[in-house]
């Protein structure tokens, strides 16, 4: 018996509680390596990109929108769900343009990664985007995006004073700066 | 009328589907700042801390557990969520020892951010832990933990090789190996 087969937890019963527009919530009995049951509440996904653009001037691209679960307008790298059946390049190509209207020249997986798995099925794919072509597409109206080109300098300030309070913008930021792409 | 009030959404109406351990679920109807209404889904949790504990040989300690919602065993910083009415910092202090038995004889706040927040409004406080104790506390059999201390080396590869896949972790340890401190 290895070490990841002494710590699996085995599900006896699954409850689907909600299906909506972005997650499900689940909660499941689960049998313990020690023999005896627990619950466990999940919360489904269908995971998810995030992208960071550099522009031609070296300058990253954040955007600023409001989030209503936590109630403040956050600075961000452009990000989104994946469709169904979509690839994650694909789909970092696509949210890119839909909410900076920049198109990708080209694109680079940097990493993947877990964002809250102690409740949250949620995977992300975290991807640099270069090359950076103006495309014709406007932001949606009802997404209240607003998008700003940053120097290295800025945005290191910003995360000096605590400005950037959003964990994958956080990880692809220090990525970024550590491995002197930015 | 500043960029916030242009962004933000206004609470119409709040439905809570569900009561839990570690979270609730609300399906809120909002006004948009177009004036027009949509849903939000919102994940509650009462916040959390992570833990980056360096041993007085100079090595991150790390546990290996396995995560019920994205079926794997992870590689995490030691973490855990707030208690009612809990300073992030106390919260530290008993989950490092709950964790790993250490107790910190030095622990300094890196950075406090949002995990998910187009979902959930879950925000993590980051702690360094120095001056570590060994303690009498033994960890939890059911929580099926195990502690391992690892060398900057040892890290680097496993983030190389992508063996390190949950946000907070990745977040933690570039942080400390780009301000030298591990």
């Amino acid at each position: 018996m290895d070490c990841s087969e002494q710590l699996t937890e085995v599900m006896v019963k699954s409850d689907t509680l909600y299906q909506g527009k972005i997650l499900n919530l689940r909660v499941d009995l689960v049998r313990l390596p020690s023999g005896r049951t627990s619950t466990r509440e999940v919360v489904e996904h269908p995971g998810s990109v995030g992208i960071i653009p550099i522009d031609n001037d070296g300058n990253v691209i954040l955007i600023k929108q409001f989030r209503y679960p936590v109630g403040e307008v956050l600075w961000e790298i452009p990000a989104g769900k994946l469709d169904p059946g979509e690839k994650p390049e694909d789909c970092a190509i696509r949210e890119l343009e839909e909410e900076t209207s920049f198109i990708a020249g080209r694109i680079e997986k940097v990493a993947s990664f877990y964002t809250s798995p102690g409740f949250s099925g949620e995977m992300m794919h975290l991807f640099i985007a270069t090359d950076l072509i103006p495309g014709t597409a406007e932001p949606d109206q009802d997404e209240n995006i607003k998008v700003f080109n940053l120097s290295r300098e800025a945005v290191e300030t910003m995360m000096t004073n605590g400005e950037i309070r959003d964990a994958k913008t956080l990880l692809a930021l220090v990525t970024v700066i550590s491995r002197g792409i930015f």
